[in-house]
């Protein structure tokens, strides 16, 4: 899908930006125990190295693997992490010297740990280094959240690949020729592949009667039973070109309690009463304050967030959650999930996710994620 | 195979720690981005949540999910995070004032984020934030690289059902009904449970002939073909109560070009190089620098490390690297791996990569992975 004028275009705004921010230059790193999605985003590398973007437009890029870099990534320049012994406290000062760079700062993630950034002040002692809130996350992460039209395609396509595999496997649980979590899990992983997919975006969740009272069931599927009598939830994404989708259906197969059977209607009317909701201008916590009043009115409540932006992170920005300080209002562009959820230890759990596009004049459903009851 | 006696004796070193130290209580998060199996490895608790420890024994722990860690941590005390916002700059104060802590100084771990530990000082003013290297995330690194004797039999169960997978997954390519990498990283995540696993520790990397030149290939499996002509490369580990297993085995089928011959020669003569260097006193740095010197003097070079300490993280201390300003001595119960490869564009990529105990007399070979010619 992307391709370098994309990558260079990002770059650009990541520039433009530091000049007015009078930054002389900003350093993205991604690593294992850090990974930062923005990387990939600024230059198509999918992990494992650092970007450097300085205030003129020019870019450079330190890979752990050249090779892959050559095949994935858009830099100016591309130039081996081992180079500086995959330190960035070598890289750091490494870089602006052999690269003959004069910034009086460097702006680097609010993720950076406290006594690496200490280290960092250190080795660069007449640098003054940028680590704050609001800063070159903020930015990049505010340049994410809003999908241009490629990214709308994709997940057009993407969100249709999930439906499809989504109705399949219903088929298969409700005739019984998949009967495990584990079968759940293997048989999205494998079809995503058949469709075009990459694979999940993150690890299916996939949680039986006895499991589904958890909000991340651990481990995340077993050989245990699924969608036998109770309730069982599969929630899944379909990974394409790094960005990946994020559903959740619910399975109750009877015969159900009476507590079953109301916990199945509160999520769909939670999920209903929040879709309508959707539009630009609505604020993300307006939303999940409404739906968490909604489940209180009914003694119920609501152990997660409503729902999360879907991209190359399987929650990125905009959050609508209502434990949230601030409220940010929902934009064109904006692609959003929606998982109202409530969970018993005895009763069990359930859960209805989908993907959603806001838009000029609304809201476009991507996905048709469904509550499925099986006799 | 743990239970709530090996997880209060844990956090009694970490309490004695605090003594010794001086401080008055430390704080360990686990929390997407910022993931600390120092969590699951004091508590049992699997992912999300906040443990506090103190300096005389008691113990609080914060979950997210408190259905689950009642079903699977040992805390003192265990209360919703919901309660604190999920919010660690409302959990932290809140803690010590609801339980009454009079502590003069908290330690954090050192991955914090510093405008994380701006905004954690300013919520607690009287208190001193310790926030290092070389702190309590290194005095639990330090506990969780010597492993007890029920790690150490875990390691052996896991080791023998990798064994299995292994010799199982080579019959099935060199008959071909195994063909593709997808085919090859499914067939381990099913045969996993099947042995009792929970899947594997990290996503499977599977890279057919003309992806095996990365060392991290991306995606991590295609349904690109796998085990034919040329050069093939599986890396993954068996899952088991949250301890992972680690190797990796190249598959070389026929007709391989003279390159591929000496690649996977060089590859098996390292892998034998290093494993005779091991034994309790070696410095892990001594033991890369000979594998990287043995490959530079035939004009290649190894483009990472040489092998890890595996437990609950699949890469964990003990490092064996030639990078490392510091090296340490190979200890007694640690559980390591070795995994020497090489990688070209055109070639293709080859490396080995088995799991050691490291005992009191030397070391014990606990897998058997190899290099696997096929006609």
């Amino acid at each position: 899908m992307q391709n370098n004028s994309v990558f260079k275009e990002r770059q650009k705004k990541v520039s433009r930006w530091l000049k007015q921010e009078g930054i002389g230059g900003v350093l993205i790193e991604d690593a294992e125990g850090r990974r930062n999605k923005g990387l990939r985003y600024l230059c198509g590398m999918p992990s494992d190295a650092i970007l450097f973007i300085f205030p003129e437009g020019d870019s450079i890029l330190l890979p752990w693997d050249v090779h892959l870099a050559e095949n994935f990534a858009f830099a100016d320049t591309i130039k081996a992490y081992t180079d500086y012994s995959r330190s960035i406290t070598s890289a750091l000062p490494g870089v602006l010297r052999e690269f003959r760079v004069e910034a009086a700062s460097i702006e680097i993630s609010e993720t950076t740990p406290y006594p690496l950034l200490e280290e960092l002040k250190k080795a660069l002692p007449g640098v003054r280094i940028e680590c704050r809130k609001g800063g070159i996350d903020t930015f990049i992460s505010d340049m994410r959240k809003i999908k241009d039209a490629t990214e709308i395609e994709l997940y057009r396509e993407l969100c249709s690949i999930t439906d499809e595999i989504t109705e399949d496997l219903i088929s298969r649980i409700a005739e019984g020729t998949i009967s495990t979590e584990l079968e759940t899990a293997m048989f999205i992983e494998g079809e995503s592949r058949k469709h075009g997919g990459e694979g999940t975006g993150f690890e299916t969740l996939a949680a039986g009667p006895e499991r589904s009272y958890a909000i991340h069931p651990y481990p995340a599927f077993t050989d245990a039973v699924f969608g036998t009598s109770g309730l069982s939830i599969v929630d899944f994404g379909i990974l394409k070109e790094g960005y990946t989708s994020d559903v959740t259906v619910t399975l109750a197969r009877q015969p159900l309690t009476p507590d079953q059977q109301e916990v199945l209607s509160l999520v769909q009317e939670a999920h209903d009463l929040a879709e309508e909701l959707l539009k630009p201008g609505t604020g993300t916590k307006e939303i999940a304050l409404r739906v968490d009043e909604f489940f209180k009115a009914r003694k119920y409540s609501m152990p997660h967030s409503l729902g999360h932006g879907i991209g190359l992170a399987a929650h990125e920005a905009p959050t609508l959650r209502s434990l949230d300080q601030g409220e940010e209002e929902l934009q064109p562009g904006m692609i959003i999930t929606l998982e109202p959820g409530l969970y018993h230890p005895r009763v069990g759990g359930a859960r209805l996710e989908d993907d959603y596009l806001i838009t000029e004049s609304g809201v476009q459903r991507l996905t048709s994620s469904r509550i499925v009851r099986i006799p």
